[in-house]
């Protein structure tokens, strides 16, 4: 069988089957859940894996960051990838195709494994899409996983959950610097980085930064010319040490919650049948029925034909 | 009653009811429901309020904007409120309070309704919490919303989903700015906004906007100091006329489709009982089940439950 061939594939590591497999589950095919059930067991919480956020508002120089910790991560012997999810809009239901074009390039490192990844949909897409990449990253035996993510929303908090070290990404410039962060994601930060260090304000946002961190580290770094990188590398390995799956059960915890809550939303909304959904869509748009109503029939409906 | 007092304030457009009702549906209480399904079928649809939603990068000005706006509507004659959607940490599970001070400050025109609101939770919680809060709005009178969302990811996209007009804001100095919209608002969006328009490269980052612009207008405001609201006020007024609940049956039946997905998501997973859920994790963290199969597992047992 084909998916046999793609399980071995990963298993060994290849980029190709890789880039497949995540392929199949960006696309929602229903080959990805009996590749994710094949290898969900051997991978997440049950190895040394360190998978590490990267966010912060558009323009501070997430991807080129990530591409400096992977090239230091790369020379310390981790088996690097980079995900970067690329929330998608229901629209046009694909990432913009510069931004994928200028991840995709040929001009990184080529041990060094690169994917954007759209997250489409409305229901749980973000959430349980980035976890099942997760899982076919690790079962391909990538170690050091940096995920990128843009915006600073929700979206960045619930990514915060899957991963073992969040970097909260600044740069000076950007207005009201601190506002840039006030979505959430400056509490569940475990390393704030004001990047572009050399540019003008750097020093402010700085102080700025360590004065609201606590205990936690602040780092300034000019990634495109790899400034402060080996501090912040040392950061992500001694954090994700203590809290990577095998070490720190809580975190586990709470990402089989998130990922299991996405999951049971999916599959409900699957267990509809297309002409009951359109008939309860129908009624919801002529008022006859309220949304918690026209839901509650649904889910009702659904019983109904079960136990028959 | 209660509800019954609230319902006949919210009708009479008191803002303490509005407040209040706001309130209840931010904290999930099952009186938002009961409050909802009575003001449901002479709100959304039914009238002719505009929604314009305004989002864009933090530090573009959004807030001073959503004002300027604000003030300028209600020399129109409107009834105007602005919401701001506030994506929460599921850690803290509330705004940040310096945003939250900031928004209900006194310094605005009293007759100007303002909330912040949080939205919290994993599922759904962004698309149904706005939606309810758009009805409460409507139903207190208010014909001229503003939505001001933070960030650029699949929240606003999602929001788009709910409001009449998009408006993207802009402003020079954020780096690379085109990648700051990258996140599939630009595709969305109706009106394309660079405000902070005296700033150096306002006039660079206005002309790469008109020239993706295609037939959408282009504006250049000055928020602070009410230049070019006017003309923006007009846009938002003209495109909102042909596009409000009465007069779009296809975006009024897509804001019903993803609000009817979010209600059904939220509604599956209050149904299945709390042990039922909790040893469906614990053997999900044990690994005796995949996400997949241990969703299956509740959505059955669920359904034996019901048909007892």
């Amino acid at each position: 069988l084909e998916i046999e061939r793609l399980l071995e594939g990963l298993r060994q590591g290849e980029s190709r089957a890789l880039a497949r497999a995540l392929s199949l589950v960006e696309s929602r095919a229903p080959e990805a859940r009996t590749l994710l059930e094949k290898v969900f067991r051997d991978t997440i919480g049950a190895r040394d894996t360190i998978v590490v956020g990267l966010t912060g508002p558009a323009g501070v120089g997430k991807s080129t960051l990530a591409d400096a910790l992977a090239r230091k991560a790369r020379e310390h012997g981790k088996n690097v990838a980079i995900l970067a999810i690329d929330p998608t809009s229901p629209v046009t239901g694909g990432a913009l195709l510069g931004d994928r074009a200028r991840m995709d390039s040929g001009a990184r490192d080529p041990s060094i494994f690169i994917r954007s990844m759209a997250t489409r949909g409305h229901v749980g897409g973000l959430a349980s899409g980035t976890f099942e990449a997760l899982v076919l990253l690790e079962a391909a035996g990538k170690d050091f996983i940096l995920l990128e993510t843009v915006g600073a929303g929700q979206d960045e908090v619930e990514v915060a959950a899957a991963v073992d070290v969040t970097v909260l990404v600044l740069a000076p410039g950007l207005g009201d610097d601190i506002q840039a962060a006030k979505a959430g994601i400056l509490e569940v930060a475990d390393v704030l980085v004001v990047n572009k260090g050399d540019r003008e304000g750097a020093e402010l946002l700085f102080g700025q930064m360590s004065a609201i961190a606590g205990a936690r580290p602040v780092r300034k770094t000019v990634a495109l010319e790899a400034v402060g990188i080996d501090e912040l590398l040392a950061d992500t390995l001694r954090l994700g040490a203590d809290r990577s799956g095998t070490a720190s059960p809580e975190r586990y915890r709470r990402l089989m919650e998130v990922w299991l809550g996405d999951v049971l939303a999916i599959m409900a909304r699957e267990r509809i049948p297309e002409d009951a959904w359109e008939s309860a869509l129908r009624e919801l748009e002529e008022k006859k029925l309220t949304p918690y109503q026209a839901a509650e029939k649904l889910l009702e409906g659904k019983v109904k034909k079960e136990s028959r």
